[in-house]
Formats: structure tokens, C-alpha cells, sequence
């Protein structure tokens, strides 16, 4: 992985685009590729790289304070592509869901107040020694069923994200695009989504089948890749678009063909990344993404 | 994860099972779960716990000697569970692949001297540099075809194993239980099965639904556990049953209930477990069997 833009293999076919560039209208920074940054750091990051969105996280947002976030997005002229990360669902005992739901609605009101599409579910994982994940898939489905007439109230769409096998233990049990579908399906389309990552969803059996199953239930589109060998630590497992394995050609057209015409996050969870200078992480994924992804929206 | 028996919040209900023990009959140690040990360490091992079973490896096959190794195994009373492994399908060079179909049709002749019932065939990863997941997984069903003849010329089952997603990149493009038997399926079932392994299929979608369909076709039970956090080395990230969040219970009785009546092995795959004296690992493993395992066959 290179946080610097030394493509691997890759030749550099362009140059740094940057402010005013059409190419990068819909590139929108998910706030935490760039972690270190608090949500001004990463408005004015945005802003000098001539990215047209931002994806927005709560723990930054509530340190900036709501009315604050919402007034200082809109002067920098940019959209806001989701606010991440409603969810957790798989609590068994009823206050802690009833806790859980609370904090979803929240966060529905500061999506709404954002004037972001969508909020992203990130599912939750088995409970402490619980080895049910029926039973904890079960749960995710009805809480988002409980999420949808105070999500429609407020018109944002909920995202549900599948995730990872790798992460179903402790983070989201909900593990291939059709099982996010097979939750989405049962609400109006208008109300409950799912989001794309390609570093969730690249490997999944017949995923291109499933990005058209999608079609207009695509809230949130976000490209990382999937890097080897494996970073010691799972969670900051992601890399850099063309760092590894994954073919966003053939993801990228499939969204695009469902008439997908949002922003696309990059979300890179990666030490490394974190490590750099903010501006050239966002140098290096705006190149990144118009040599890999652009091309194909 | 602990490589000695002190169980994670489990109850032990059990001793320390030993020779005679009928419930050890049908437990088999899989050598990687000993890397440390030659076939005579680790068939004398088998022996010493009460074991009815040996999973070998060709690599220390090899060592052994393929005659010595023969009469060393029959001569002490056990079976031999499986031979790992075949496979590795995935090259794009026409001169990667004919050596790779020679290299399993060598591994099927051992198999058939050992006596086995299964060659487990671990998919292989993408190539170098290749993206494009589709054509390797399309390359694994196209060797296992060419693979069917051999097999059943030796009377040796070919084993598909699918791998734990968090290996598409590097060592199995084969990710689901249902994939596996999707190419399975065009084969006679007493010549192409499939591997059934706790770690890898644990949190796949309708996996209960999947080992019924699977039915005869199940070649061999492995168990082991998936644990979190997730050990730094993801090829050594497996567990000791009990450790982790797999269920033990509804997994093994599904696969019982097709009728199942072949050796299970225990493969894990973890420094902690390859560094602790291997005596220990199995009175570890042979109680834990009994505990979460043995009931449910």
C-alpha cells in the first residue's frame, strides 16, 4: 500500500487533477480516510482538491457542533454523500435496542439536517458470547423495519451495508449484497437501500447480478480496495484504489448501469493512510480515482 | 485463544478423553494442527490420545517416505482422514496449468496408496496482477474437470473446498459452500464432493440449507473456530473450538444429517497452537471435540 502516489505497477496515465476539474464532481471524501482531520480540516481538503462531496462521520460531526457542520458545508459549496454510521442492531436484550433505535433516529435527524442522502447501517455483530447469527440477522431486519417510517418522516433514505465476511464476528452480520437485499426488498425503495463498498462486496459469488438486483436501491456507492498480505490489523485492512485485488472496471459499470448518478466515497480505514499528510492522501485517491473509477461512471 | 484448556468462559464438562474412548473414533488430527511434528510424531500423537484418525500433509508425506508412510499409519491402527492438498487451479499460462493437473494427478496417486477417501482441493487465489476473479474461479471448475477421470481411476474423491472470503485474493477464489457445489454438481457425487470447514463457511448465508443440499457429497468435516480479535497473520487466524463465535452445534448437526459418517478433522491453523507441545494441543482439542462436537454427530 502507498499512501503517496507510487502506483504499483500501474502506469501514472494522469496527472493530479484538481479544483475545477469535472472529473472529480462526484468524488466525495469519507471523512474517515482522512482520520486525523476534524471536520473543518477536512471541508477545506475537500475544497483544495476539488472534490465535489463529503461523507460525513458523527464523532467528528457532534465536535463540530450540528447548525456549525451544516453552515460550514453549504458555504464550501459541498454536497454531503452519506453520514456514517447508524446501525448496530444485533443486541439481544431489549434496552440495549431500545438504546440502539434511539440513537438511529438521531441520527436520521442529523442526516436530515445535513441534506444527506442517506444514512449507513452498518449492522452490528454477534453479541458477547452469543454464537447465533440467525438470530442476530433476524434482529438487523427488524430494526430496520423499525427504522422506516421515522427514516421516511425525515426523508433520508437508510443504506444497509453489507460487509465483509471478514468482519461478521464483530461488526456486521449481514455479509453478501443479496442478503442486504433480501432486507431492503421487503420496504420501499425510496426508503431503505443498500450501499455498495467494493471492499465489502468484491468477491461475492454473482455480485454483478446483485449490483443490477440493486437498480435504484444503490444509497451510497464507496471504492477501497482489498490489499495482501492482509495488514495486521483487520479493521485498517483497506487500501488504496489500485493497491491490490479488486477489479472496479466491471463493479464500477455494474452501478453505473443501475442509473446510479450519486457521489462516490472513498473509504479507506488503513494506518498508513492515516499516517500521511491529509492533502496527499486526497492527491493521491483523486489521481486514483479517475485513472480506475471515473472512466467507468 | 488459548492452546491449552483453559476455556473462554465454557464450563469443562468433560475429562480428559483417552485411548478407548468411543467418542475419539471418528476425531482425526488434521498435521497442520501440529505443524511442528513429523507423521511420526504426530501418528504416534494420535495413537497416545485416542484418536481414530490422521489428516496428512504431502509435505511431510514426502519426508516420511510414501511406502513408510503407508505401512507406519496401517500399522498403527489409524485411518487416514484426508490428503491435503490438491488444487491451487488458478494460473492463466497454459504450462502453470498442465503442471498443476500433474501435481494433483501425483497427489491422487497418493491419496489412493494411503488408502483415503478425499484429495481436499484448496481453489487457489487470483495470479499476479489479475483482477479478474470471474475467470479464476471459471479456470478452478475447468481443472476439476480434468481432475474427474484421474480420481475415479484411483477411487479417490476430489474435495472442493471453499475458503473464508478473507482468501479470494490469495489462496482460494472458491467462497461459498454454495459456489463449491455449483461446480461439484456436474460430476458424479462418489467423485467430486466437497469440503465442509467450520472456519470457512461458518457465516455464509442459508449455510444450514447448503450442507443438506450438499448431502453424499460431503468429502470431509473440519472443525476449527473463528476467533477475534483476528490474529495478525490472517493464514494463522483459526481457533481452538470454544474459542470464538462459530456454533458447533447447528453446523455438525446438519452435516450428520446427510447421512455423514466420515472421520472429523481438526485444522487449525495458529502460532499460539504451533507453539504449545503438541501432547497438549490434542488433550486440548480431544476434550473440546466431546464437549462441542461429538454429541451433535
Amino acid at each position: 500500500m502507498t499512501a503517496v502516489d507510487v502506483p504499483s505497477g500501474l502506469p501514472a496515465r494522469v496527472g493530479t487533477p484538481g479544483p475545477g476539474d469535472p472529473r472529480l464532481a462526484r468524488l466525495s471524501l469519507n471523512q474517515r480516510t482522512t482520520a486525523k482531520w476534524s471536520l473543518r480540516e477536512a471541508v477545506d481538503g475537500c475544497v483544495a482538491a476539488g472534490l465535489g462531496s463529503i461523507g460525513v462521520w458523527r464523532e467528528p460531526l457532534a465536535e463540530a457542533g450540528l447548525a456549525e457542520a451544516v453552515a460550514m458545508i453549504r458555504d464550501a459549496g459541498l454536497r454531503v454523500s452519506s453520514l456514517c454510521r447508524g446501525g448496530f442492531f444485533t443486541a439481544a436484550e431489549p434496552a440495549a435496542r431500545c438504546a440502539a433505535h434511539a440513537d438511529n433516529v438521531a441520527a436520521l435527524d442529523e442526516a436530515a439536517a445535513l441534506g444527506c442522502p442517506t444514512l449507513v447501517l452498518v449492522p452490528g455483530g454477534l453479541p458477547e458470547g452469543d454464537r447465533d447469527i440467525r438470530g442476530a440477522r433476524e434482529r438487523v431486519a427488524e430494526a430496520v423495519a423499525a427504522l422506516v417510517e421515522p427514516a421516511r418522516e425525515r426523508g433520508v433514505r437508510l443504506g444497509i451495508e453489507p460487509m465483509h465476511p471478514i468482519f461478521a464476528a464483530d461488526r456486521g452480520v449481514i455479509s453478501t449484497l443479496a442478503q442486504a437485499l433480501d432486507i431492503a426488498e421487503q420496504h420501499p425503495p425510496d426508503v431503505v437501500g443498500v450501499v455498495v463498498d467494493t471492499f465489502h462486496v468484491w468477491w461475492e459469488p454473482g455480485v454483478l447480478g446483485q449490483i443490477a438486483r440493486a437498480g435504484e436501491r444503490i444509497t451510497s456507492y464507496q471504492v477501497c480496495e482489498w490489499i495482501t498480505p492482509l495488514p495486521a490489523d483487520s479493521l485498517l485492512s483497506r487500501g488504496m484504489m489500485g493497491d491490490g485485488h479488486i477489479d472496479f472496471t466491471s463493479l464500477t459499470r455494474a452501478v453505473a448501469a443501475t442509473g446510479y448518478s450519486g457521489d462516490v466515497e472513498v473509504e479507506i480505514f488503513n494506518a498508513d493512510v492515516w499516517a500521511a499528510p491529509g492533502a496527499d492522501v486526497l492527491a493521491t485517491l483523486a489521481r486514483r480515482y479517475v485513472e480506475l473509477v471515473q472512466p467507468h461512471l
